[in-house]
Formats: C-alpha cells, structure tokens, sequence
C-alpha cells in the first residue's frame, strides 16, 4: 500500500473512481456477454433449424457443433444424435415389411431403356419464353404425384407443391420476383444501373411469369407438428426435396413440356404469405410449366463429356 | 443543475465517479462490440463457406448478410451479389443462341406418357438387400450420363461419380462407413450398446457394400478453379448435385435396377481420400446399384396422397 501511495498517489486519491471505472467495465462486460451468449444461442438455432435437410459438408464443423453442444447442456443433444443418423434417406422402420418385386428386363432390353431414357433427358434445356398454350390439369397432377415418389430422409415427404393457375395470383406473383429482381440489379450495377435502365429490363423483368399456364412453387417442409403438438424436424429436408424436383425435371421432360428450375430465394416470406403456407415451410423453387413459344433460342451450351463426371476405380 | 443539487447531490459530490463508471461501461461496450463484430464475421464466413451450394431459406438472415456486409467492407461483396443473382439454375450469358424444338405431343399421348412415367416411378423403393448379379457398365455409363444432363447453378455442373468396382475398394469403402456407424449407434446407445453389441450388428454392418456389383459416390464440387488459376465458387451446388441425384434415381429405376440412397457424410474425408477425389470435392451421396435379392422385403410404406402435397391456387 505504502509503495502504492508513494508511486501511484492518485490511485488512492481516486481510489473510488478507478473502482467504479472497474465495476462500469465489469457491468458492461456482464451485459455483454450475455448478448454474445445470446448470439452464439441464437446462431446455434438458426444453424440447427437450417441445418434440418441439410447435411454438414465439413467435419471441422461438425466436431465444432458437438463440441458447442456438450459445452452448452441447452444445445439439444438428442439433435446432435439424430442428425448424426446419417445412413439413409428412407430408414429402416417398426412397419411391417412386403415382398418386392422388380423389373427384371433382359440385357439388351435394359441398356437399350438407358440409352433412350439417357437421350430424352437430354433434350431437356431451360426455357425462357413460354407460350400462353394451355396444358391440361391433369398432366400437372400426374407430374407432382410422380414427383412424390421421391425418397426422404425417415420418409418424411417433406415437399409442397403449390401450382399456381389464377390470372392474379400470377400477376402477384410476377410482381414479387420482379421487386425482387430490380433490387438486385440496382445493388449490383449502382450508377451504371440508372444511365442504363432500359437495357437491363429485360433481364429483371420475367413476363412469362404471367403468360405460362402454371407456376409450380416447390416449398421445403423445414419440420413437422407431430400428433402430441412436439415439433418434428426433416432431416435433409432440402437434399429430399431437390431429389424430388430432379423427379419432377424428369417428368415433365417425359411429357414434352419445358420449365426453367429457379430458386427465388429472397422473396421467400412475400411468396409464402402470398400462397398462404404456413411458416414450416419455406420456398425453394419455382418453376413456370408449359410450352416454349414457337420461336424460342437457348444458349448452346455442351454438356461435360462422361470422361470429366465419371470415375471408374 | 439546482434541481440536481437539490434532489441528487450525491450525483454531483460523486460526479467524477458517475464519470467513471460511465466511461468504463462505455469502454467495455466498445471492446465487447469489436468482439460481438468479429464473432458475427467469423460466422459470416462460416456461412458464406457453407452457402457456397445453400441458398438462405431465412429472409431476415439474408437481410443480416446483406448489412452485415455493408457495415463490414471486409466481408466480400462480390460474393453477396453473385449469391443474390438467385435467378436461375441455368442463368443466360453471352453464348450463342440456337433454336429449340421441343417435343409436341397430342394432349392425349401427353396425358398417357405422364401416367406410364408416374407408374413407373411409383414403383421405385429404396432397397436394402442386393444380389452380386452383375450389371453392365454400359448402363451404369448411361444412367450417370443421364444425371449429368441435370441443369445447375449457372451451369456450373458441380457434380461427380465416382463408380466404384474394384473388390478391394469395395471393401475399405465398407470399412470405412461400418467404422462411422458402429460410432453412431456406440454415441447414441451408451452402455446398453455395450450389452447388446449382437444384436445391433444388422443394423451397422452393411454387407451389400460388398456384394452389389457398383457403387456410386456422388461428391459435390464446392467450387472450381478458373484458366488464371482463382477459385469460382459453385453456388447452389448442393441443390443443384441433389436434382442431379433425382433424375439418376429416376434413370435406374427406368432401367429396371435398384439402389438405395444415402448421405454418408460424417465419412466424407475418408471416403474423399479413399477414392483420390481432390479438396473442393465433398462426398454427398452413396448409392449402392445392382439387382435386389430374390427374397427381399421393403417396410409397407403408402406415400402420402396427392391432396397432401399438392395445392392449386
């Protein structure tokens, strides 16, 4: 005390102030950390309600989650445990089981079945412009039923297909994306996006969206409300539904009619709220359904060859 | 003042500690903040790593991003931008165009491919049991050609196949994916997997890696390298690797074969290094591919009803 009095004499002095400097900071700091706790919490959650359909691609991060989650008993470590489930999309269940029986073509008949499936697939090509043809109601029933087939993870079926044929909803609709769309470009281009307005209409503006028979608007089911009102995530939840719109692509290939697969993400909550879905479930896709107009172009864009997507070992 | 002296005059007597114990909640406000800024940076680029393929579902985290991003010059824009360019799958660029002719089929033939391809698709189960009756190559190079007419983020086509034949492969594949499990079902068992390791057995080992003639390991390519050598990330590459995925499916069940979806994905470092696929790739699918057993059962699974995911506005 005696060798602080001597050196530092307004420590003493100013004792009471250098203490209230220490508690503001301690309170602060409190306070504070408490926010960060509530970030690290509320990320953790946001992280897990996205992480429902959605695999971990990163092992760092993963280890990261269950470390947080063994730190922290408030992380729902059954989650941790369950999405660790990782073996299949559709699971082995309580329910009892059938035979089955597959098709067994002869092997001239079954390469000969890939290779037409192979060049029909290979048609398809996004389309941009569709004409205002009409298609019939149920062939879009039977493209979605197909599209239901699709496997998910604990046969969740975690997909919603909303088909938009109201002129206004259409008109909505188009309204929403374009929102959407000119504020992107605005972001992007800045200044340069003013002086040029006319030339980029054309690009944020999507027309079609008004003319084509059908919207198909793909939502992802983030969890569901079992029987005892407890919240039930969908694992994979956008893995299964992407398979499922593979299916659909497929399908409506099949059936001669064009799409162009979308992902609207930014308009999520305006288009939910304009199809009234409820909040579980979340937009992933959009795709207008119909004919291309009779003089439409596509970019003639290659496919990679086999040799640069296929490994043999 | 008066008013002060009159009714508070400790603040005016301790006015310097008032002071003080502001100005330390203040620095510590400061310092905390940086830490709460850094915090939400860090995980930023978390998220930006992990985006790379995963648009945000979540408007309110997007918006976040987005003036996250303004406040922070350092978080890179670009990027931002790029990922708000959400548009399309198959984006429209600077290649030349060339005419379209789809396929014209009468409204009767359309409605009749639409129903034989939801039958065939309906048929399709996953399936756990698999012969080692062999399968041509030449239609395993046809489904995977098929997959890779997928359309994809910007046509990026992110995907790769790796087919793994060779018995040896086979079984380190196996070894490496019964290891993970048999670690899942120890984590989630506890000690009664200690005392019940037999019977647990069927459910980690997984033979059929061994028997079935092919399997297929899809990875996703989180981004690529450009000619001046700068990484080009590959957004929406998980979306785009799981449509790829679905009409796979579709092509091996149109080819009269079965397989058996599944995303091994806390062995994806293993597998990536077992099957010399370089770092930008990440393992998110296994698909074993072959002919069922003869006496092969699947659980009796009804998928839901139309009226249950397919709603018409």
């Amino acid at each position: 005390m005696d060798y602080i009095t001597k050196y530092a004499p307004f420590l003493v002095k100013y004792s009471h102030v250098v203490a209230a400097l220490f508690l503001g900071y301690l309170a602060a700091k409190y306070l504070n950390n408490t926010r960060i706790q509530s970030l690290s919490a509320d990320d953790e959650h946001s992280r897990a309600k996205r992480r429902s359909g959605k695999p971990k691609d990163d092992e760092n991060w993963v280890n990261g989650g269950q470390q947080l989650a063994k730190a922290n008993p408030a992380v729902n470590n059954e989650e941790e445990y369950q999405e660790a489930d990782h073996d299949c999309l559709e699971h082995e269940d309580k329910t009892p089981q059938i035979p089955y029986k597959g098709d067994n073509y002869p092997e001239e008949e079954m390469l000969e079945r890939s290779r037409r499936f192979y060049e029909e697939m290979n048609k398809r090509r996004s389309i941009r412009l569709f004409s205002d043809r009409d298609v019939s109601l149920e062939v879009i029933k039977n493209v979605i039923k197909t599209a239901g087939t699709s496997p998910s993870g604990a046969h969740t079926e975690p997909w919603t297909f909303v088909v938009v044929r109201d002129t206004r909803v259409k008109r909505e609709l188009r309204e929403i994306i374009e929102d959407e769309e000119r504020m992107n470009y605005q972001r992007r281009m800045g200044d340069k996006w003013l002086n040029d307005l006319k030339k980029l209409k054309t690009t944020w503006q999507k027309p079609y969206l008004e003319t084509v028979p059908y919207i198909i608007i793909i939502f992802k089911q983030v969890h569901s409300i079992s029987a005892d009102g407890q919240k039930k995530p969908h694992y994979y939840s956008e893995i299964s539904v992407s398979i499922s719109a593979g299916i659909l692509l497929a399908s409506i290939q099949n059936a001669g009619l064009v799409t162009l697969i979308s992902t609207p993400l930014n308009c999520g909550p305006k288009l939910r709220e304009l199809l009234k879905r409820p909040p579980n479930e979340k937009v992933m896709m959009l795709l207008p359904i119909g004919y291309p107009t009779d003089d439409v172009t596509v970019p003639d864009l290659k496919r990679k060859p086999l040799d640069k997507i296929m490994f043999l070992v």
